[in-house]
């Protein structure tokens, strides 16, 4: 069970997921993460000493939570079309959601803080798709593709879809069109 | 023969492009224009008045000579598979110049000006490329593929990779993956 300390820890990054969507990242003050939480100024230091720190382990939960996701599902002999197509089903519904992307506070953080942070975040959600592609081949489900091609495809069409979903209003059909290509690619029409 | 009034005008926007590309749209004042061009604030303003018009009058002035060159091609009955090598080539090395990518002054503009300029050189983007798709169908140089679908994905990743590539040193290797896709998709392996 979750002590008191990671439930605050969880509402701490709860809240502020939605305040760095929302503001990208430079904009976001610790002052705004403890008004948004109601928590004073010692409370919210002794979880997180800067917005930095606190986008950082934002963003490796939510990276973390889908890698396991997918190793638990391949570990437990899963099929491999049910993860595709549930992880797909996810992505279009992430993508409804523009108001929710950290495509800026992402940009934002990269231009203003010197770590490698969303290189290795970036190599994780690579990696994580990559596995789950050869297990596919193999188990016969998927098609022989070229693995990194459709894995970069995969990455940065739902990247480029979460930035400028922000700057045009787009039509749910896009997100559908974006998801049944890959999904054409790997086991076809 | 450009008047002396449109050379002027060009090179403000080719300067102008570069200081989008290096400080977003947002801290571009036209203080900074009038000293990147070496031109006098009345001198500027009988060009521009804002820095909007400027962005504005820049990314029209891309999209349009994209739009020309696929249509003056198509005309002439050139080659569907040679005009997509040439565009998916041309793609490739902007891929590999991020410190040239617009993504976040595009960002910016959108979020700080109410136009739909954006949704208007976004619809022509999609249509210059099913044009030039359902043309190559057409000729039976390409196969009966999705054409939204395809579209999509081409211009969605093309700028989640403009937007990442500002993000996290990115290999050569993965924007050939990309246009290697494209190319697949439409020509065959």
């Amino acid at each position: 069970m979750a002590t008191k300390s990671e439930k605050t820890r969880e509402a701490i990054l709860n809240t502020s997921y939605a305040l760095f969507a929302e503001k990208g990242f430079k904009q976001v003050t610790m002052k705004d993460v403890c008004e948004a939480t109601n928590m004073s100024r010692g409370g919210l230091y002794s979880h997180f000493s800067s917005t930095s720190l606190l986008f950082e382990a934002l963003l490796q939960k939510i990276t973390e939570k889908d890698a396991l996701g997918f190793q638990e599902r391949i570990e437990k002999k899963d099929s491999a079309t049910a993860i595709l197509e549930d992880t797909l089903n996810r992505m279009e519904d992430e993508m409804k959601h523009p108001e929710a992307s950290l495509s800026l506070a992402m940009y934002e953080y990269a231009e203003t803080v010197d770590s490698d942070l969303m290189e290795r975040l970036n190599k994780d959600s690579e990696k994580k798709w990559k596995n789950l592609i050869r297990y596919g081949i193999d188990r016969g489900e998927f098609r022989d593709v070229n693995i990194s091609g459709i894995v970069n495809v995969i990455l940065f069409s739902y990247q480029g879809v979460r930035m400028w979903s922000r700057i045009i209003p787009m039509k749910p059909e896009t997100f559908r069109l974006i998801v049944d290509h890959v999904k054409n690619q790997l086991i076809g029409g």
